[in-house]
């Protein structure tokens, strides 16, 4: 196993340098005209200007976390690695997004440049441009993982740095230290791709709906249209929250997995092979995804369909190759008896893409569920938000009963039903088997937005109906590839959270044997049922919270747009340049205001919780808020996917077509399910795993102080 | 305690016997016009062949769950006494409905006639109509549970009807099977519950939506208008959804939490007093109420918000005497030990209270979050839909504390600390101190639809100005009060499921105390856990169920009502009369066909996930549905409250009052709240409670068969 373990930093350095290989490609080609050129960097500057204010903002708030832990530490509660690894947790998550925000904005152009070759062509430099980010994303997920394991490794080598409990082995002991430490600085990443969700969808929507409320609904010119001053920060928005936000998000998931596991192996007895096998099966996962993007090419001439096949092909080559190399990884490394440990992470990879084709299946205008919901348009804008929002409640069942039923095949093949805790690590490992495929399958949801972006700076540089037409058709695609993607960021959030919750109380029982023994988890324990109930509601709460934030936000645009329609001469007429700057200002202000809040709560409610109702009620809000998180986050991304492809539907000609009394129907549908889809509903994946990583940060303090006990 | 037990039927009888002085008093009252009478004749006639249809088809559910109980009895599954309380339990909920839809129909006119002379009187005669169903839901109630009782009490006094488990004594061995028994019968009147929400909130939104879509909207004809013929239904909609559904909800709240906690008095030793605590604490709300209902009065010539303070002082006096009364019902028949039990009952007492309140403070216009709301209509329907959805999520924060507080102070106070069964009975007690001014808060309830009918028929009777503004002033009134009763029947229903969840597990215990011993109900094993996930999901597909359900009966309407518009020659000119009839059956046959998938669903799902993941999967799913139904029928019934409230607001005169952009941005709003709070989210409250009662009569088949022990 000792040598097999390198494969960890190995994987990281390879995918690194892969993104680096891929990065140089898409640079390589050509920008387009000058126009081109200026629109792109514009969104450019747009795009630096948001993260630079955001990182600072997010400084602020790590600066005092930071004092906290390090106070922390001081009384002897944290060990003093803690807010070091919450520092770097935190630091590759923002990097992550950083690089991917940075790649999507330079390559928007040169993508509509492509598109003016061929469609394929396009396709291949937006595709490049979406891995840049996907193997980002897992490489330095895994450095930093690798950088701990090996550093905590060679710290708890030596005895001395260790407290061996009674009755402990030494290596069991060095095992305990290594993921404790490690686990903390799944904190970091969380906190991260909160901001960086929350004030990404904030920023992003805002712009869109302020965009669409003035420009489409009161002027009147088209999407996209030069002559609206929130155009650019629409596009900025693109980049900021559906690549930055996207990508700290899964870096977050990724991480979270791996490291939550790892910490599941110690009460598993599974030794330091327990540790590894999930830093391997990523290492596994990102030659997989390597050898799956040589796969995504058609030939030229090729429609749409054929680019969605090129694309699922990837993914499933990549995910296939995971299924062949896991094997002989179980069968040799940890032996023949723990072979169902490979039955777990098939399932896992199994529900991710399962949960996938059922997003899609609810969300495409091409299945029923999103062609009748276009039908309610013709009644009016109730209908089809009643439909809409009944659509996507519905949609919660089957991604329900595929996560119970990995979660219950997975804890009983890998021993669960014998002991408890083989089954917690086979959970574990399902998620990691389910984000193993992380780098291709962020790399086809990543190119969404960068195609989005194309788009744009086709509609806004004139390169014609042509160019339009493909642009849209990768759009288009980049849809179909972005709701898959956010089935699969949400099945591996639940997967995640459910292993992270397993982890907490694994530290629990690390920290104090004694209370652990006594600590009643069960369901009818007042203070895990008023857990359940107060995690039941976060997700609502923090969903509100954003949702209020994008209206005001959006509000802001509105009253900005209006101003410059009104005070620029000639700028209706195209004479005169409209202030795209101070729209991106004003999304920028508000993002970073509004991504305030919700962040407290997020991590200030464990704390509260865990001092008035003890552990018991932490558990029971971790698992409150998983389920109800889970649901409403599939039923918002699924409503919201729907309604936009309902307005597309209609947009191609059905039901009246464009400008119809349905379609004005279906725009309000879609405005309604701008927050739903890409602000709410994504943060809320991040909500319910921060939610725990805070849990575990916390935990000797919450043991120390709570009231119940 | 022994005599005092005799409270309860006596109780139930004056109950029963108020509700018959009260329906003399108002039947006495004067119809008015013979166009008035033959309204109110329509009315009624669409009422009861809705109701006949209704409980005919319930009648057939009923059968076949009989048979299959019938059956189980003879394997020995279940006593044979469980058939037959399941009968009697759907028996007196239906009766309630019916009762209540009779008065309440027979009600409008006389309200409409007696609001010419004042406001008062108005409201007297409407609120004494409300009252006839406040009195006969716990009439009957206590009646049925009075008559089990002694009977059972009778049947076991032989100790040759008993099966007596080794160690016990003959007193537990009797106060477990009278309970036992008493606990099915809960089913029956959970199942005609559903029945009567679900069938009456399709219909009477349905009717609502159908004749505002073709009416207000595209005929542009006012609400009420006697040319719409779809307007006889949209009355006789509010009374088998609003009055009939909401008191077969209660019905079955109030027996379930009575029932529930006498069951939870056997682990808790207390005894054939813990059983009939109860019981008697039902009687003594009963008395409270009816002296209650004496203060609501006003002085002639007061204003509206004289009347609602009317209306309040009658609650809050019916609860200050429960608590007077309670306090020496505790300390001398149970001791001054048990005086903890007491305060769980004023916590329920609050409680309920409190949840009405802030029920009130998010949906009455008088306060800023609804004000707010209607603010967001100015940007268009996507803006005022947003915000409405927000604000009903943001209001689930408070009333989960609540609830969670009073589990918690009623849990602890009752000694849960060194006795566990101890602390559930203590829940269970808040449940019934919460429900046992029920009799009032009804009644309160249900003057609303009454004097909402007395509206539409004053409009269609053409009574003048001046009673139509009085008699909006009666139903703007009881769109206030019927939102605390909302907020009141969801609070309730959360804290009888939790009660009931424990009945189960202690109905388990009883059946199988081994299997009870070796039971794992700790949140992280994974049955329970999935079991989590599902109840989670229930009541989201629940609510879409019911959604659709009427979308595709209002389509039925909406084809109807243009049909006869089209086909009917001088129907707009006010010439001919529409044919009022087939909306009616239109409504009667989908609300009909669509009430049985929902039906379905709630009793099999919790049989299909116990015999698959064991009685462990059940809690699980139990706690998961409670928690998440809870949740959602807050913010369904709070956005669609406050929905209805804003456009209200703007009629009223605020943001371009009737007929401007920002009224028809309020009226889709209040389109897509009307399913939220009149269907979906009160079917949710049942469905909590109808799952954990399915889980209980199911329990021995489960033990028997399931896959996972």
């Amino acid at each position: 196993m000792n040598y097999i373990t390198y494969l960890a930093p190995v994987g990281a350095v390879i995918a690194l340098l892969f993104a680096f290989y891929l990065a140089k490609k898409v640079l390589r080609a050509d920008e387009g005209t000058e126009l081109m050129k200026k629109i792109s960097m514009s969104v450019r500057k747009g795009a630096n200007a948001y993260l630079k204010r955001q990182y600072t903002g997010v400084a602020g708030f790590f600066a005092v976390l930071f004092v906290v832990l390090i106070v922390m530490a001081a009384f002897g509660f944290l060990t003093w690695f803690v807010p070091f690894a919450f520092l770097t947790g935190g630091f590759f998550s923002g990097l992550s997004g950083f690089i991917g925000m940075k790649i999507a904005t330079a390559s928007n152009a040169r993508t509509a440049n492509a598109a003016q070759k061929s469609l394929n062509t396009g396709l291949r430099v937006a595709f490049s441009a979406g891995g840049v980010m996907g193997f980002v994303v897992v490489g330095l997920g895994l450095f930093d993982i690798s950088f701990w394991y090996f550093f905590l490794k060679w710290w708890f080598s030596n005895p001395d740095h260790l407290v061996i409990a009674a009755g402990q082995t030494l290596e069991a002991a060095q095992i305990q230290a290594i993921t404790s430490a490690m686990l903390t600085f799944g904190m970091g990443a969380s906190s991260m791709a909160l901001f960086a969700r929350v004030g990404g969808g904030i920023f992003t929507k805002a712009a869109d709906v302020g965009a669409d409320l003035v420009g489409k609904v009161e002027a009147g010119i088209p999407e996209d249209d030069p002559r609206n001053p929130a155009v650019i920060a629409d596009n900025v928005g693109d980049n900021v929250g559906d690549v930055a936000g996207m990508g700290a998000d899964l870096y977050e998931s990724y991480v979270g997995s791996i490291i939550s596991t790892g910490a599941l192996a110690v009460a598993a007895g599974m030794g330091f092979s327990g540790v590894t096998i999930p830093m391997v099966m990523a290492a596994i996962g990102i030659i997989a995804s390597i050898i799956g993007t040589f796969f995504v090419q058609t030939k030229e001439g090729a429609s749409q369909k054929n680019l969605l096949s090129a694309l699922r092909r990837g993914t499933w080559i990549s995910a296939a190759l995971v299924a062949v190399i896991a094997f002989p990884l179980i069968y040799f490394v940890l032996g023949s008896d723990k072979i169902g440990l490979y039955v777990a992470i098939i399932c896992g990879l199994l529900a991710g893409v399962l949960i996938g084709f059922f997003t899609e299946y609810y969300t495409s205008d091409t299945y029923k569920p999103t062609q009748k919901l276009s039908a309610t348009s013709e009644t009016g804008p109730a209908t089809i938000i009643i439909g809409g929002l009944s659509l996507g409640m519905r949609s919660t069942a089957i991604p329900v009963i595929i996560v119970g039923v990995a979660v219950l095949i997975s804890y009983f093949v890998s021993g669960g039903g014998d002991d408890f805790n083989m089954g917690l690590y086979g959970i574990g490992l399902s998620a990691v088997g389910m984000l193993s495929t992380l780098g291709i399958t962020l790399a086809t949801d990543a190119y969404g937005p960068v195609a989005d972006n194309a788009g744009g700076i086709a509609e806004m540089a004139g390169l014609g109906e042509e160019v339009r037409e493909r642009t849209d058709a990768l759009d288009s695609l980049g849809n179909t590839t972005a709701a898959t993607g956010k089935g699969f960021a949400i099945g591996s959030a639940a997967l995640t959270a459910l292993a992270l919750i397993a982890s907490y109380l694994a530290e629990i029982k690390v920290i104090d044997p004694e209370y652990f023994a006594n600590l009643n988890l069960n369901i009818t324990n007042p203070a895990v049922l008023i857990g359940l109930f107060i995690g039941g509601m976060l997700p609502f709460l923090f969903a509100a919270l954003t949702m209020e934030a994008v209206g005001r936000a959006a509000q802001g645009i509105v009253m900005e747009v209006r101003r410059q329609f009104r005070e620029i001469t000639g700028l209706m007429e195209g004479k005169a340049e409209p202030d795209y700057a101070s729209c991106v200002d004003i999304c920028t202000k508000s993002a970073q205001k509004e991504m305030i809040m919700p962040a407290i709560l997020a991590v200030v409610v464990p704390i509260v919780v865990g001092l008035i109702l003890g552990v018991a009620g932490v558990a029971g809000m971790l698992a409150g808020a998983t389920v109800s998180g889970f649901i409403l986050a599939v039923m918002m991304a699924n409503s919201g996917g729907a309604w936009d492809n309902a307005k597309k539907y209609i947009e191609a000609g059905k039901h009246g077509g464009k400008g119809s009394d349905a379609h004005k129907a279906a725009v309000v549908g879609d405005t309604v399910g701008d927050p739903f889809k890409d602000t709410s509903g994504p943060a809320i994946n991040i909500l319910i795993k921060l939610l725990s990583m805070v849990s575990i940060v916390f935990a000797n303090v919450i043991l120390a102080f709570s009231l119940i006990r």
